[in-house]
């Protein structure tokens, strides 16, 4: 028996980087939040301190910025791509490089002043190795709510079941979906950079995201999800599979009863915790696996 | 010498209200945070436990959800106000009761479908005595971002000053703003609940707000504070004075050149700590004082 | 009328220092949170954008790590009036100066490593002016929790009273204290700086705090407040006055009877919102009065 | 080509449970945040509604309950064995259990008094299934400083490479580690619920992280990880393999030169973003491979 050093990687995490365009007096911005994870040879460092394959996270953060103003950004996945083959190519050590983005929207005010949104956050890791490369697009932190056309009933009840059947009840959830793109596996076949247009692409999934929460009478958060997932799938055929994590946001009905009133599902307590949480994945049986984790 | 009890107040904080309004097939959704504080003679339960006078702050908490289904919500100050003289009158021991509400904005998607909204949260304060009322309205967390148009230039240097003048820097914020508003002064002369069209009065506001952050060139972010707060009050006779907290959100240009790259204003770090922090009041001269303690 | 500039002050906010000190082999570590906000005479900036009155935050951040440098930082009563005397007489435009400071305490470990502390912080608001000096101290975040010796009943009972009386319940809170010391008015006949042992004072102050916390066989938490308040003004002479915000943490009794199982005080749910919220202020009845705002 | 349903789990997150035991006078506090995840033959839900074969969530929250007085909750490691065993047995569709805990410390003031700590948290991860028990025990956000005994140096230079080499630097991270236990893999030879002195273990391993960052004189964090974790499974066999996740909290020596100070290691700014993230596995040669997914 040995002690021995597993699955490692390092990086640079949350870089944040505001990039200005200025075509003429018309400003464009992009406000990312970029993570950068290398694995590959790096045994020496762990074991004895020779940092002789180790690029600095600080050269990461730099090559970001630096890139950010040779390259520009564009969308994020193709940033992403640009830093993670830059790092795979000039690092021989390194077997596989990870690059994480966050991109927060902002709404146009003027030419040159703008107004940050929150209503979700839109996110992109691409993988490339020597071989392969993998990107995933995605979307975390949008709140959808339905007043109605959502029941729960027929479900196991065993003896701890106190919960009472519903046919008219809130559902709300908090959206944080990924989805693994094809044509990423093969290089030799394929150039991942030229084929999809990632802008097109992300807004189409989180419109049919959104347009099957909205059209979907549901029977279970389960049903809305692979909805949401299938109908996804159907629409945009460049992507392989679809992982969504729903937390149920419990609306709970107020007992006005005491107070002579009645409440036709017009009061509700918003609650925090406890909360379902449903995640599950929508895929193609024909999809080519995926070649390094991803996200669920 | 004594040790005596000073000012004091209760009450329940952050009572979560969804109120939905079924108008046939189309809902309205409202999402509130109420929160209520009372203050009055509350001594005996200080000094001895003796609670004859405390009104449980589960009881506000059922008032919220009950009010909500007898009287529909409306605009935050209007449920704010009703709330508050609720208290104060059923309460012979209340001499003041504040109302503190944040309202979440929802998207329409479809009939009975929304979305979350993120890009600011509406908030309303009101006090209530016997002879007064007043009413505070506000936002908090609205990001806004000059690209240019703005410099900072010609202050104070002293020994351990080493920041460099400019003509051209992105200007940020995240603005908090609270403004008081006339004619709540005197309960004699005036009905508060009738008189304002909140929602029309904030949604001015907000957008007086944004504008002259948008159009004011900037030599300060303490001259584009005052811009704002006398814009709004120019446009908005209905507001006595306005206060503002406006962080300002330090994007720092990367030095590029030590990679052979220019950086023409271009490559930004946003921080996030330390920052500025920018806080004034903008007035009448011939605005009634404030009665009761508010926000700065 | 008019629309004028009203109270307004600048400064910088969360200024992040460790300052590390190096007896020999053993090191000590303080880790602080510093903000720094000025006011005096800014119309102009706020005006015109001229900025010949103003030192630019930045500034302030860097005296912040000059001076932990050339002075130390000792405790953070110390460390803040040192910075807010400093502003004040170098800036002849400023009137006040007020400078707050969050200190994060370590456990040690070895002669130079060290754990951070979770269950409390620290802070310290001086506001110096040239005739006075006002010194606050205080903590947040102490959460103190009694599984019983707490009873609520004897309450008021309206329509919308659904509360039943108890006589034991878990008692819980988050502490938010501040208290203004004494001696800290007029400069002529005092000398903040040399006269208060201001470790043995915060220590002393947590330890009344907290002692009154378990001591007291609770009736309400108002009765706990006054309790904590008054005994620690008992046993420190040097303390004017303090202000104590106590969130009622509640912990809902489950019913377990539905499942033939009884619940005597031994399962609670741990509830986030709503939460009752209790302020209140125990002060001397000849204590002077504060000359600038602080804390509620 | 057909669009599936892929892996997929539901449950509950986040019941906050909190056990006082009561032995004569002297009570005993435990404070958890419990999370429920089955997965197993869960498909009718996903495509049509049909709830058949899904306990409630809320079904998930009673039994957390129900359980805590029935049997106690002793480690948390047990009480999660308790939980996914009775989920895996009384669910015929249920293939695989997984129950998470977050434990809250105290410390005792008194027979029934307690201030909650804040230093790190205790978790554990369960997954059973009808063959297999998988045992994760960990600790997050326990956050270790050394003000010295740190260097980095002799590292890869590319051209963005502006990183200065030091001898002399703090370390500091916020650790997040996983172990899995040994003897989980085979119900039929082994009994998890008994042979693992769950507090003792815990209790061991805290102590071996703890040591290893302080008496490592470090030349990476990626060095002081493999000390952590080969120092941890050298001292406790019970656990066949550890991965940690270290945030590299960068400290900034500030440059006070230019106020004629200087800065021997003593003045340094402590950063928020970005940070370097090194994420490692330890583990023995001839451990068994998990049979579950866990955390890295």
């Amino acid at each position: 028996m040995a002690i021995v050093l597993g699955p490692n990687r390092y990086g640079k995490a949350e870089t944040r980087l505001v990039r200005v365009t200025r075509d003429g007096e018309t400003h464009t911005l992009t406000d990312l939040n970029v993570g950068v994870a290398l694995s590959g040879d790096l045994a020496a460092t762990h074991l004895t301190g020779d940092n002789s394959g180790v690029l600095p996270t600080d050269t990461m953060k730099n090559t970001v910025y630096a890139f950010a103003k040779k390259h520009g950004v564009g969308e994020p996945e193709e940033f992403a791509l640009l830093l993670a083959r830059h790092f795979l190519k000039t690092q021989g050590q390194v077997r596989a490089a990870r690059v994480g983005i966050e991109a927060y929207g902002w709404d146009r005010l003027g030419p040159h002043s703008f107004r940050r949104q929150g209503a979700w956050i839109r996110v992109a890791e691409v993988v490339a190795t020597a071989e392969q490369e993998q990107v995933v697009s995605g979307v975390t932190g949008l709140t959808l709510l339905n007043t109605t056309a959502s029941e729960f009933h027929g479900f196991v009840r065993d003896r701890y079941t106190t919960l009472p059947e519903t046919t008219d009840r809130i559902l709300a959830t908090a959206v944080d979906a990924r989805w693994r793109h094809l044509g990423t596996q093969n290089l030799g076949t394929q150039n991942l950079g030229t084929q999809t247009d990632w802008a097109a692409s992300f807004d189409g999934a989180l419109t049919t995201l959104t347009e099957a929460f909205v059209n979907t009478y549901s029977l279970s958060l389960q049903q809305t999800l692979f909805s949401m997932g299938s109908y996804t799938l159907h629409e945009r055929p460049e992507i392989a599979e679809i992982r969504l994590t729903l937390p149920n946001k419990h609306h709970y009905l107020v007992d006005l009863s005491v107070f002579d009133l009645t409440n036709d599902n017009e009061v509700f307590i918003a609650g925090d915790r406890p909360y379902g949480l449903i995640e599950g994945t929508v895929t193609r049986d024909d999809a080519p696996p995926a070649f390094a984790e991803w996200y669920l």
